[in-house]
């Protein structure tokens, strides 16, 4: 792979923070505002950084190789979205495969099978402290669902060829959820090829 | 595809905003606090809408088929991140082609070539109520890169086979960047069979 100017340490760019304070906290959100200098001496302030609780998602699918995936309201794009289940990590709960495990069937009602945790992302480096995990679930079943007060979520099933069409023809909006879809995916066919 | 309660109309689902206030604006964020009530009846008080200006990131190869990424720290996970070029689309600035060519040449010095919109998605659709534009740029040529100020970005490049190792082995940090290179490259596949 080129570099053309070297990538020197790992931390190497690190911005100094000389203040922060919390302009909003809330149940679900945070904002912070950093005041910084970059190491060329650039006064960056405020910088907001939004903390969230770590975002656990899970490409499940069942025994048919049927995907199950949630379609409810954001209130974000105001419409409907198509995603994969999942939702905060719950303050206490380390492992995000119980997390994934605990919000698929709270969404869709699918439970049973093997949970494994696949990867670890930013939900967006430049903006979000928090982690997203895909946790990948074979051989889940169908059960009763128990959805918040607040959620309205039908469960959609998507065979792999539905799937992909899916997501190439903008019937996930989410970019994030097409990342996890499309890495799933991806490192099944490592598993299997290799 | 199955779909276990039926879809309805395309809002269904919709929130009712009862009031709505801004909590925070500068520079390049908006908060928004929403006093909404579900159909179901359920007040979700505030509900926080995060306002940025649209995205747009850039998939770009040169002649000899290597992409071109930026590395730089981001301050939301604090350390450094691979990325697509790409940036905000400035006010005023209506097409995701000109605004990635832009946003290429500032951070990279990359140019010319070919520039084309092949998706738009949102960068979280619970949260956030932008725009995420993927341009895709094919024969870019190098040049000198002018970043603003603050920016400090290492010109990484990549040829596919390499890109996609990044991408599978945790290279790339953010999910929906993750998003944007694997649909990318599956619409440069789908593009080149049919």
């Amino acid at each position: 792979m080129g570099d053309r100017n070297g990538s020197g340490g790992r931390n190497r760019g690190a911005w100094t923070v000389r203040g922060s304070r919390h302009v909003l906290r809330d149940r679900w959100i945070g904002v912070r505002a950093d005041d910084c200098t970059t190491p060329g001496g650039v006064d960056v302030s405020p910088y907001y950084v939004l903390e969230f609780p770590d975002f656990v998602h899970v490409l499940a699918s069942d025994a048919a190789g049927r995907f199950v995936l949630a379609r409810q309201y954001r209130h974000g794009v105001g419409g409907a979205s198509i995603e994969l289940p999942g939702g905060n990590v719950d303050a206490g709960e380390t492992d995000p495969g119980a997390a994934a495990m605990r919000e698929l069937r709270e969404e869709t009602g699918y439970g049973g099978g093997h949970f494994e945790a696949v990867a670890s992302f930013s939900p967006d480096p430049a903006r979000y402290a928090n982690r997203l995990h895909l946790v990948r679930a074979r051989d889940v079943v169908p059960g009763a669902a128990r959805p918040d007060a607040a959620e309205d979520i039908d469960v959609v099933l998507a065979d792999r060829a539905e799937l992909v069409r899916l997501v190439r023809t903008g019937g996930i909006v989410s970019a994030p959820h097409v990342g996890l879809i499309l890495l799933g995916l991806s490192l099944d066919d490592e598993a299997s090829a290799g």
